[in-house]
């Protein structure tokens, strides 16, 4: 299987241009020189360029509307439904699923006010957020995905978790607080420990998965940030459903020395080649180690 | 039961100064004139005082460690452990579960770069985003609270799902690209949603519970934002556990026009007083509706 690389270009920034999709290519940010999708259906898609564009397209800088592959004959005309299994789509459906990144770049084909005069321009890393079907004017299936900016924010002004939005519904003069309740991060390490795990809970089996794509949340044992300060490390992280990854994260449940359940009943599945820093495992336990 | 009010008091802002308790008490800000905890046991925390100050204290601006409350004599001095059961720690823990905004006041006798020279001042909201345990230097258990401010971060800077963060644990001088997989808004109205279902999920009937304090996520049927737009709305709402909120906001399952679940077994549960408006049902449906 052919390398696929998700993530920032070494030496490439959001904003450089790129005269030719053969200059494109050799710089690595989009390899295909024809094709809008570079990945394949196994393991993501790592970039998208935009030129052209269907009819269903949105492009509004942070965020982007796009229309999956597939459906057109040779002259361009769609002539029947999109497929989630095409290797554009599905790449897609596992970016979102499984947390890829993926590079945007806009030709001056594209029709858009974010679209370089000529030639194309690398636009920065977006996250695949959600993936819908659509009737094409009533007619054709068409697999649509929307794309937002990943923003340069800083850690401190997210890893509180929790984040004062304006309203989007509300009514537009007056600041509703509406908060943020849960934030996951997904670090490389993280996406390591929950593919090991081929996205199954360690501690209760489950495994979420839409048409063969797992999803699964990477869960540090001694928590990131102050005052705990864990490390982002394999021996640091479990791979857990969202359910027990919130309560393992608040404490209704704790793992002793001999990876036993505290709290709920069970033990916790280990693969072989995971190796678990039990200095972690008794820090968290120590956090929540009060009568209750 | 008195009367809780979470959130931004109306003609206060952040940075305002107050000469004494009494005058931040009538101001609605902090209504008790020596305790540094107000709210209850029942309905969480609103706001906290930070003066004088526990040693485990830390005082960050944007992130404060702060000691609960309890154990210590007459004298200010730590006789025993802390309990979570205590209305103030009891009503944090309610308040990080709930995902109610805490007021944080801070005063002149408070130990910090960000206390004021005199007085009160009002350093805005912030979210309890942990709780833990400590041995306070190895004799009596104390609880241990981590809140964050709530930042007047725009909604499309977050509302995409996914924010790019600095390492915390990486090597400072490189962009480590960490991405946040999941966030889950909680609106007023979820709040509302949650309270009426008992924080049980509306599916699996599961009550995440941590000392009898419940744990559910509101979950938007047609969803908001571009395109979409779906209202921020009790009829467009559901009390789900985290993995059925995923499952759902994914497509993993839809919901039939009977409260029939499609692609998993069951039927939704709902509460008599919940009118679900069934345009959404249908929306979210439309959305999945395509063969697999």
């Amino acid at each position: 299987m052919a390398y696929i690389f998700f993530g920032e270009i070494s030496g490439v920034i959001e904003g450089d241009t790129f005269q030719s999709r053969k200059e494109l290519s050799k710089a690595g940010v989009h390899r295909p020189l024809q094709g809008g999708i570079d990945g394949n259906s196994i393991q993501g898609t790592s970039s998208i360029v935009l030129s052209g564009g269907y009819l269903d397209d949105e492009d509004h800088g942070n965020e982007i509307i796009y229309t999956g592959h597939g459906g057109n004959d040779s002259n361009g005309r769609r002539i029947k439904d999109q497929s989630w299994y095409s290797y554009g789509n599905r790449g897609l459906l596992i970016s979102e699923l499984h947390g890829h990144p993926v590079r945007v770049t806009r030709g001056a084909n594209h029709i858009s006010k974010f679209s370089p005069k000529k030639g194309y321009q690398y636009g920065g890393l977006y996250q695949v957020t959600e993936h819908f079907w659509k009737k094409d004017e009533g007619k054709f299936g068409v697999c649509i995905f929307k794309l937002a900016k990943i923003s340069a924010l800083s850690s401190t002004d997210i890893l509180k978790g929790i984040i004062d939005l304006s309203p989007e519904n509300g009514i537009p003069s007056k600041r509703i607080p509406t908060t943020i309740l849960r934030i996951v991060r997904d670090t490389k390490l993280s996406k390591a420990i929950k593919e090991l795990y081929n996205y199954t809970c360690q501690v209760c089996g489950i495994r979420i998965s839409f048409n063969g794509i797992g999803y699964a949340e990477g869960a540090h044992i001694r928590p990131l940030g102050t005052p705990h300060n864990g490390a982002d490390a394999i021996g640091n992280l479990l791979c857990l459903c969202p359910n027990h990854h919130v309560m393992y994260d608040k404490g209704y449940f704790r793992i002793d020395e001999n990876f036993s359940l505290i709290g709920i009943d069970g033990s916790l599945s280990i693969h072989k080649n995971h190796q678990i820093d039990i200095v972690n495992i008794k820090y968290h336990c120590d956090l929540f180690n009060f009568e209750q």
